[in-house]
């Protein structure tokens, strides 16, 4: 157990008390392996229900990395890439599991970690008109996270824009919703879940930093994805042996509307936070809603907090300012929260 | 859950309750990810004092053919490829997981699972003695499961042939452990995990099929293996965010001995049923003495069989008779083992 | 230069001399890169004449390996593998170069270097009935040569019934031609290119061991493997910066029939060979009447043979005898196969 | 054959005539294949010679592509990657044949297509010293291509400080030289073979290029690359089963100095051209001596030019000018630069 309080990142504490009940007290049960049991057949069902359509195929896998190697290795062929941020986890902090797959991650310059419809028009049309073409990689899917690695997060608008691009251009649209729960329930969020997986062909909802123990569940709407998706799931090591503690876990988080419960307990946390930062004037990097707080402070501020409290460094913006992240979670307590914002207020 | 009584695998249930207990006695502690809190650094210990040897590195990966393909990616440049019996788990149950990695499996016949040294050598000397060699894949590591995918166990002795044939030759010893509990508390085993650490440059203790709900234990022996492995195990997608989920298992299943108490448990259920068996008359299609009971049954009996229990399905023998796989496991109640041997010796 | 006479395989000499006299004469001609030129269209249209289908793809690629990986890795997608005899080239002499591109290969066993369409009927069931069918590799194509590595043909009844088979299943057909004219002229060979236009997805035909410097034309009927065919021709290593050298060298094979004329002699070199053996009472490893000659002959003889003649040793066969190749070519004088038989009946 | 004049590469002939006279009177010689034959063994110490080295391991492959690959993938495990110039060919124009293999491309900011020690550095250091530095792809090693892709060369004192950084830090520094004929002619260039060779751990010399129909010669200093090397030309196609060849070529570019030799003419042509777009004041892209131009010309002034002469569009500069490249090469005839010069100055 860590002495500091920690703050660094979102998935320091273990699942939410009603998920682990339920493993628990469904512990001793026989099923089948693979994720072909009831209780994944069960919680796939309510993930449809939550984005209001039966047709979508859910599938459940263990961790971020894995699910984005997974989705991205069943949609393209050697010769293609995916489009990203060049601030996207694909592309820097996944150990090159994509280009370990064997394709190219294309990186896009982003400042906020958000992709437009205009930068993929451009890298689609670029390529296609090049005379050289098929000596570069042809873009062929787009990999988006919202929220994304800096806390923005999609407007409907910008979304639907990126959906139009794609869909004209033959190009799959994929989001990645590591933190999907903290996105949806933004103060400043227009998306739904069903809006999602209307304008994306796959995206998946995260489990892992939002009330499980671990778990992404995949969403698959395009039918060109949905073929042999099992076969994937299995060779790039998802395919959980006792697949039931996915089922488990996501069917307890999609009942009573949890998941979105206690991703609002993380906003709130966050909002508390940044009022202690915005009482100091720390600018942010980029501003956003979400449960991570890019904010730049001084080092000697910094390094007084670090006594107590642990964050996320991120970069060194001058000779004396460094850019750093906080994050809450559906864990995070209040009084760590008061404790961590009255030394930002008073004891730095 | 499951209406059939399920022997068809062992991994139905999940953990050991002593392991479960732990998981939510720790659950709203913070941690820091990725394996680096100090429950992994406990269990590895831990590990590391049962195996006799305080130089071994021990990481924890969430699956089997997760672990395999780190393992064998960490340990080969793409010219290289790992010999294998052709029943290995790595030549036909992981979709190609080695492959999609770039490294071919190479495959050598065997009737029980098992690679003699005399294989391996051979092997070996056929490839640089060919005068094709370089259009050749080069032999590399050696892969071997025990107890194999057909239940049979290795001696010390033939562990130890392999061992220094490897060695002199400048192959890397894989054991894949998936199941080794019930290998090493086998009435006729002879190895111990020490022998196991000397003999093998990298093996892993298998934990889904052995008490925990998920998780494997590599640990590595050969210095060459050691550098860097923590890329790859990210690379893999088998760095769990909660790594200390993994760490708390290894952790409980290490202290007084628990994982080899409850190996014994399924080794004895076991022996209860191959008593059923034996009294029948059916032949086994391999004999071992671990949790996996191989033998053809006519087809008749089984159908009666499977309106009660569910067993694995291996392959037809004849027209009237099928080889088939009955597995028990730290779980296994002694009621579902007494209930099917009846059903074999009186119902069918 | 050698000292010896080579007979070990067919690519000691460089090109047909009309080849070469057109490589010379255009030589110093400006034209585009990469195929794109006047030459390689050219040739492609008499080869898509010589085939009689004006809707085939043709591509020229450098070598055999370069051609099987690039036509594979168009195929397949991860999950998928590619059947073949275990005696195939990219099983055994292509250092794992399909699977260094992710892919499995599925050897099924052959004595004389064919599958049959039982084999690949049986292959194909065994795995969409194996109830852990998504943890195998998903068989998706099937490689076969013509001449096969072990000098035998297909006929059109069973290139036909492999055809059907493969059309049922959703399985791709591809012929490995490296030595097609040595088939093609054959005195058993029933087989046309246009039949194998008709019953394969794609071939090629090989340049490199009849008359050209190097190259190989592949023709793609398929209109699934013809979409972005070039961008895998690229990445893999095989679009020739001056393509036209591929274009020229294949428009001279193409014309006036010479791909086929030049053939025949090797045949006929072949036959003569034959002679000598049959005389001599070596019995052939498998009987063939292409260019390649596989015969078991006593160690002694072997070795005084080797005094002057190079053959290709292929393995041995008992205490004193061993399986040897020898091969023919467009190349092959006269005056050494006269040599080497004479040596054969008289000298050894 | 092209209608008009080419100057949009530099490979749009065939070889230089010394090297086909030799192709020809060497055709129907008998060679063993695969390189090693006597003529490539004559070559490659000819190249150790002009390289001042008789340590060095030479090998010869076909194309430029396939070499970076073979290069490349023998010398990294699969999470480590390969930084470059965002200009590096590797990056923009392989078809993303190095992520095919398994290998990211870390592109490095780049205005005139060269990499300095500092950025080298910092990368590396950003890399060992970030937090999560195993969740990142782990630089071993630095691509440079010289002349570069913009016609730049590397000074001796660059190269040395490159070199300096790689060694400090466990890097390999593999340099692309398929034009290096034209970088080690250049009027400002100061480094020669045996610098290159000193320096860097591996290099090629590029004939495609520069008088060979196709070939480069890849030279490896360090020993850890030189093992098993052979296995990976094989495994990426570039194994050429009529290995001489290569061996013929390169022997007589290496022969009397005639690679040099025919360099310097490509480069007094470049010159010669040069003189025209600087009388019309056309300012560079980036200015460099050898043998490829990138100029600014408005667009009408291209318009009428590419009636008679074709050049490389690169890229749009502004709404009325573009960036082009013009080439020149061992086998540009002058009458065709006067003419081109001439156009320029006085038709457009």
């Amino acid at each position: 157990m860590s002495e500091k309080i920690l703050f660094q990142c979102d998935y320091n504490e273990g699942a939410h008390p009603k998920v682990l009940e339920r493993i628990v007290a469904t512990n001793m049960e026989q099923t089948v392996g693979y994720g072909e049991d009831s209780y994944c057949a069960q919680a796939a069902d309510k993930i449809r229900k939550a984005c209001g359509d039966e047709s979508l195929a859910v599938h459940f896998l263990v961790g971020g990395t894995q699910t984005n190697v997974t989705v991205i290795d069943t949609a393209l062929r050697s010769h293609q890439g995916v489009l990203c941020a060049v601030t996207g986890h694909i592309n820097v902090h996944e150990t090159g599991a994509v280009e370990a797959c064997g394709h190219k991650v294309l990186g896009l310059p982003s400042e906020d970690g958000k992709l437009t419809a205009a930068q993929v028009e451009e890298a689609y049309q670029g390529h296609i008109h090049n005379d050289s073409f098929e000596h570069m990689v042809q873009p062929k899917m787009v990999y988006i996270s919202n929220p994304t690695e800096l806390g923005t997060i999609y407007s409907k608008a910008e979304l639907a824009a990126l959906s139009e691009v794609c869909r004209r251009n033959g190009l799959y649209l994929f989001m990645d919703g590591a933190r999907l729960g903290y996105g949806l329930v933004a103060p400043d969020n227009d998306l739904t879940l069903n809006d999602i997986a209307k304008l994306c062909d796959v995206f998946y909802i995260g489990g892992t930093k939002v009330g499980a123990l671990f778990g992404e569940a995949v969403v698959i709407s395009n039918e060109e994805l949905k073929k042999d998706f099992r076969y994937f799931i299995k060779q790039k090591g998802g395919m959980l042996a006792k697949g039931r503690l996915l089922g488990v876990q996501f069917d307890v988080l999609f009942t009573d509307n949890l998941y979105f419960e206690i991703s609002k307990h993380a906003i709130q946390m966050a909002e508390v936070l940044r009022g202690a930062f915005e009482e100091k004037g720390y600018p942010y990097l980029v501003p956003n809603r979400t449960n991570q707080i890019f904010v730049i402070m001084p080092d000697e501020a910094l390094a007084k907090l670090a006594e107590r409290f642990d964050y996320c460094y991120d970069h060194r913006v001058d000779d004396t300012h460094s850019a750093v992240r906080f994050c809450t979670s559906w864990a995070t307590k209040e009084e760590n929260v008061q404790a961590l914002k009255s030394e930002v207020i008073n004891g730095i």
